[in-house]
């Protein structure tokens, strides 16, 4: 392989990563081609991970029993953060809609297994939380891969890690990183849908850079 | 914008994916244009963030002093590490070469301001530790952007954190994320370093994927 990115790539990174949305409310019902879903998996199975321990496992879930069962973990976990919301921020918060794991077809959800490749792993001896932060790493690898494929995708964290392990049958040393719904969509917004609706504005990148030190 | 991306867009995105390494040994000293830092924070300020809380910050390291604070706490925490393997492992740990953070002229540490925007986030009810994840997902976009400049990136994670706060002088409150050297390079390794010493092989992808359920 050619190793130089030429400025046409580089183009296309900054596009795919600029275009890319949290998308909840615009998947459509086709289905996403097994060899489509192999390059996302392949993808991620290529992000960067502590000491090359590849500490993630993929579920890939189209069946409608078994996401209904995730979709039931939303429902309570959904309800329980309406309550922490007060007043018209609580209004404002049941008024969006969080997720479309019914109305996409495809589920992935990516995990971290802890203890994989032994306990002392490369990197990990001062921050064990690496492993977890490689399994991220993949999850937004694919998401971007995704996005180059067209495909929308919505990270569904508002759900209980026990919900997911027992609607997944995921062991119990097995860590949920991230449950995603994946699908065609009718179109990507421009902008983030929660700074679309006033929720929050995108900061000014000036105000987060800093210079030598803090 | 062109919302739609092109097959030749999605074959660069693929490109970038598959030839990002974490480099550790082939940086070369030539500094690294404003205007290429600039992209690749942006790159990283438009990662997901739950709740569009954008919790991160970036601190852009390139002065000597405050570079060599960070390396004495790489040194120091690289001993500690040495001394959890046994044997061969000790011995093949001590052989590898882990990071770059003189010889390449640049750093950027990422951060995640766990307070940002209130206690309560959208998303992250249910899990707190999605703050964390979307300050992972900047570093991810910052390192595809990097490597779509022709620019090496190396995730320092042998060091503590107390270590990285007190060399940048990061605020007590603030959640060290990852500190990256970044440099442009003599060459990118074809394959990962660790794999190509035999430390841990590639896994075969078919072994990682689960289907409905795990």
């Amino acid at each position: 392989m050619n190793m130089t990115i030429t400025e046409a790539e580089r183009e296309a990174l900054y596009k795919v990563i600029y275009s890319r949305r949290d998308v909840r409310g615009q998947f459509l019902p086709d289905s996403v081609p097994d060899e489509v879903i192999a390059r996302l998996l392949d993808a991620a199975h290529h992000a960067p991970s502590v000491g090359f321990m590849q500490p993630w496992d993929f579920i890939v879930v189209k069946d409608l029993e078994v996401r209904r069962k995730v979709k039931d973990g939303f429902e309570i976990a959904h309800a329980e953060a309406a309550g922490m919301f007060s007043g018209e921020k609580q209004q404002a918060y049941r008024s969006f809609k969080l997720e479309g794991i019914m109305e996409s077809p495809l589920g992935i959800c990516v995990t971290c297994d802890r203890s994989r490749t032994g306990d002392v792993v490369i990197g990990r001896t001062a921050n064990p939380e690496m492993d977890l932060y490689s399994s991220v790493c993949a999850v937004q690898n694919l998401w971007l891969a995704a996005r180059a494929e067209n495909l929308g995708v919505g990270w569904i964290s508002i759900i209980h890690h026990d919900h997911i392990r027992s609607a997944l049958g995921i062991p119990a040393h097995i860590v949920p990183v991230a449950y995603l719904a994946i699908g065609y969509v009718s179109f990507f917004h421009a902008t983030p849908e929660l700074e679309q609706a006033g929720w929050l504005p995108r900061m000014e990148l000036d105000t987060l850079v800093h210079h030598e030190t803090w």
